[in-house]
């Protein structure tokens, strides 16, 4: 008798269920609609010639080993030069500090794995990035959560939870996924004294960080942690080429005290024996003399377009009573919709005008009251003028509704 | 205060270490040591020139695609193609049933999760494949063990562990690593019958099916599970390019019911999102005109020459109270060496003689008394013209013992 396998799957697999995004982006693959659901990078600003010299440079000057099994914790010169990379950033870092990892979701789960038990509290931004739910939800997490506004993480509320004393604290600093808002330099100081003092670890994920559109970069927690304290210690941080090279690379990479990157090199040994070797080197190459420096100007300057024509769009279009943030930089703004209004019914009513969004409730771990009346608009992925003609039919849903 | 990071890791985490192989292998890489201790691809049957000519390929054609995001499931044209590949093996499959993972030690860290609570027993042959203990440990799994013979798992014990109810059954089928013995097609036959008949599904790990040296291909468990009843249900099976392309593109695949592979697919988009696009796109390329079947044929040659010479350097310089085993494929043997001889003891020996194996106990969940006498030889990573000096070393190492 064939087994019911659901029967078998294993009790932490009732946590797991699929990114409502993803599932979102099957279906707007038709063709016609616009959307401003995913978090896709604009295939425009790919680098094709510079990725296939590379790779001829990689297979040509030694090809075998580019093929062959690599150690765990990285192509040793790319580790290198990520922490030449992160000292210029202010975060003091060797080989050891790098771990190479399979994009940074893989660094969540690998994370995840080595920090919660089931029932551990960790501490995230309300609203928060989607894929880092999912992956501590396998491991059976738990969530305390501070409200964002425009300068990012509540500082006056994050105490509070702090002192429930949370396995740690996640948060994205810069040009936050979904809301884009940017935790400011003050808080930052605040917040990397206050989590010290509260004996709770953060982990900072910054995959947008190069992403600036305007204003001044600030610093990351983790070269704050390092400014108040030689050696720093108290803040793990994460960032990868899917924004500034290709997301199909899936590459990334962690920045960690030494015994937590043994322990994680560990942990990525039992999960994928590494990550692959061919497109670590590739990497290596297409980011040599500076090249991600210069190619990452093109990109701002795209998105930046962009961006503006969404801005744009959406003070000419939508009604008063909508409100949104004005992202420094990255992927993704936030729209507030007056109360009485359900994303998720204005999602249908959107799908039928061709244009698409992901609503805000996704982003909340254990839901929010706001968060239905919420939803991320993506502006990287849609040419600029497309981007008028999406809003011009978001507008027309709301009015709809 | 900086926190000790130790402190805060996770309870799981006291079940990992690092693999002994992988330690061992960076001691080995010093020049002049003559390693039969790793499971490496010879560099030398890299078929350099047609992965080249595929990266222009890919990248030419459809190159912006092949660095963008991806489905988390795989390139549909790859899970075709598998899936055809699967029928022409007695498996009937579809794409809903394949999932492309990042190596197949991803493919254990997924069903790890998938269907292992912490305490659940996973029934493993004594010895097994050390990565999947790795993966599983991870999980909380404790083992039941069943010993191996010359015809793999030894069915006289089998159904005894069976009726202990263990999660599911872990066997490699072919040329197992570590021992390079392969289940004779009447234990086949037998071992499905029986763990349908108790309710224990089964994981067939093969990845070294394709590279058999002698003797007739014997059907797969799971070719086996759809024999005996039409839909089958009770076999997931694993695979991969590692061997017969690449394994620094860390490519492979899973075949299960399609609700297993869906599960799945959650479970690694928590994981990775999805493995590398350009690699999957790579290998389906690669693979196309029936190129791996003509590839896989110049390993097989260059593997069985190196086969023989070490079954020819055994059976000349071992004392004759040795044995080892007779691979008919794959890339290990295993030797058994008289009562007495410790082996992590002889590989300190082996080492000042400039010769590397892993010793047995590793590969034994739970440990073993015999396995202390135990030892893995790869034959696959050295020339055939240096494999004979090895033996010759490796001889004088158990003289001195």
């Amino acid at each position: 008798m064939a087994p019911t396998w659901t029967d078998l799957f294993a009790d932490r697999t009732r946590n797991i269920t699929s990114s409502a995004i993803r599932e979102l982006l099957k279906l707007i693959q038709q063709p016609g609609i616009i959307s401003f659901a995913g978090g896709l990078p604009a295939p425009e600003v790919f680098p094709l010639a510079r990725v296939r010299e590379c790779c001829l440079r990689v297979l040509d000057q030694d090809g075998r080993a580019a093929l062959q099994y690599s150690p765990t914790e990285g192509y040793q010169p790319l580790r290198e030069m990520l922490a030449a990379g992160m000292e210029r950033q202010g975060i003091p870092a060797r080989a050891e500090n790098i771990l190479i990892t399979s994009g940074s979701q893989q660094a969540l789960d690998l994370l995840a794995k080595l920090l919660i038990n089931p029932g551990d509290h960790v501490l995230v931004e309300a609203p928060t990035y989607l894929g880092a739910l999912q992956a501590f939800n396998v491991f059976g997490a738990e969530y305390l959560t501070v409200p964002i506004d425009e300068d990012g993480l509540r500082l006056d509320l994050v105490e509070a939870a702090l002192r429930a004393r949370p396995r740690f604290l996640y948060v994205l600093p810069n040009f936050q996924n979904p809301a884009g808002v940017t935790l400011s330099r003050k808080r930052r100081e605040e917040l990397v004294l206050l989590a010290d003092t509260h004996g709770v670890p953060i982990v900072e994920d910054d995959p947008y960080g190069k992403l600036r559109y305007e204003g001044e970069d600030v610093p990351s927690l983790m070269a704050l942690d390092h400014a108040r304290r030689p050696g720093g210690g108290n803040v793990i941080y994460l960032s990868t080429f899917s924004k500034t090279l290709a997301p199909g690379l899936r590459l990334a990479w962690v920045v960690a005290p030494a015994e937590v990157i043994a322990k994680l090199v560990q942990i990525k040994q039992a999960a994928d024996l590494h990550t692959s070797t061919f497109n670590q080197r590739l990497v290596y190459e297409a980011a040599q003399d500076g090249f991600l420096e210069t190619h990452v100007q093109s990109i701002r300057a795209a998105y930046r377009e962009r961006r503006d024509a969404m801005l744009e769009a959406l003070r000419e279009m939508l009604p008063p009573e909508v409100g949104w943030t004005h992202p420094q930089g990255g992927l993704f703004l936030w729209v507030t919709l007056p109360p009485g209004i359900d994303c998720r019914q204005l999602l249908k009513l959107a799908l039928s005008e061709c244009v698409a969004f992901v609503p805000g409730d996704c982003f909340y771990a254990g839901g929010s009251e706001i968060g239905n009346r919420q939803m991320r608009l993506n502006f990287s992925y849609v040419e600029p003028g497309r981007i008028r003609e999406g809003v011009r039919r978001l507008a027309a849903a709301i009015r709809r509704f």
